[in-house]
């Protein structure tokens, strides 16, 4: 699958390795290709990058893995038209750091990051999942506990959400909750306060749950 | 201990039949005594009742387990003098259904009800805990899985925490994150939006999480 991944941070970065190691082909969407390819932290590596008005012409399958207060304009430059049709993976959160730590949530409860995109890219099909974990584990569970925890898939298309889904079975993850309606990705979003108290608690972001009946 | 149950709901009537278990001396509150023990739900019920004006008098530690709505009004009948000095465990939830299912929260990220609380009765020190699950899954862990999933606890009070902790050992739970801060409750609280939700396609309310690092 071809597939373009929108955002040049940590997400992005892990991501896009993440899904060369599957198999994929894989581009990087930034503002200014040459400008990340100076980056100490772009340094070396073998991922290709493409500008956002270039990255999704090509792809099957775009990933949002921007800052969550910056992913509306950022996928308003990848451009309506190179998304129509296609699904968007938003793993991305709506996280407000202007207050300090912890973060509060710039939307929340009855609206969400996820469903602001749906609306704005009325013509593709977002689907929602990884927001839940930290970079590393989201590309390989097996890195937390016995790797068995546990992934969740919201999204308004059944076929979107298995598309998504195959990807997450080629990544390691087993145990995936799909929850039917992108309105649930209000609730994905909002495990986010819970989840940056526990890293501090727990000293690590390296954790996830695992849902037990 | 003595411990006084504010609430006669489900999760009010679970509690104090798990604390009579443990071997607590427990009351129930209620606006009403005589019209809670005609109820259906309350026949042949082997709790003591007494009303809100009375039930905390020579309690040792107070558990709020009221409709969090209608919290801040139930512990204001309870009365601050009865509640000072005392650690008050609250396992309520801010949840709003007047919009229908899923519930949203009626205080959220910027602040909490258990902050509500100890803002209202500020001689006594809250706890929250338990609001994470379900009122049967609250008083015997072992009815989820292997019972070995995660509770948490969070206060502002070293020594508040420990006494909940203490009683929380007691009902079967072994696995305890401690959260320094009571304002992180907020993360706790936060997490029902996804709770209900999971509840929705797990089919059951009976399920937790095990935190896996």
């Amino acid at each position: 699958m071809r597939i373009a991944v929108i955002g040049t941070g940590h997400a992005g970065r892990t991501l896009a390795q993440g899904f060369q190691r599957t198999g994929h082909d894989v581009v990087v969407g930034t503002r200014d290709p040459d400008a990340t390819r100076g980056r100490e932290d772009w340094h070396g590596l073998d991922v290709p990058l493409a500008a956002l008005g270039m990255v999704a012409a090509d792809a099957d399958l775009v990933v949002n893995a921007t800052n969550g207060q910056a992913s509306l304009a950022a996928l308003g430059e990848v451009g309506s038209d190179h998304l129509a049709g296609k699904v968007i993976l938003d793993v991305a959160n709506p996280l407000d750091f202007s207050q300090g730590f912890p973060p509060t949530l710039s939307v929340k409860d009855t609206d969400s990051l996820a469903e602001q995109l749906q609306r704005a890219f009325h013509q593709s099909r977002v689907v929602k999942s990884l927001n839940t974990v930290t970079a590393s584990v989201m590309v390989d569970p097996s890195t937390v506990g016995d790797g068995d925890t546990t992934m969740f898939v919201a999204g308004d298309d059944a076929e979107a959400r298995q598309q998504v889904t195959g990807l997450l079975r080629e990544l390691g993850w087993s145990d995936i909750v799909e929850l039917d309606g992108l309105h649930n990705a209000r609730g994905l979003e909002m495990w986010l306060p819970l989840w940056v108290r526990l890293m501090g608690a727990l000293g690590t972001g390296e954790f996830n749950i695992k849902v037990v009946r």
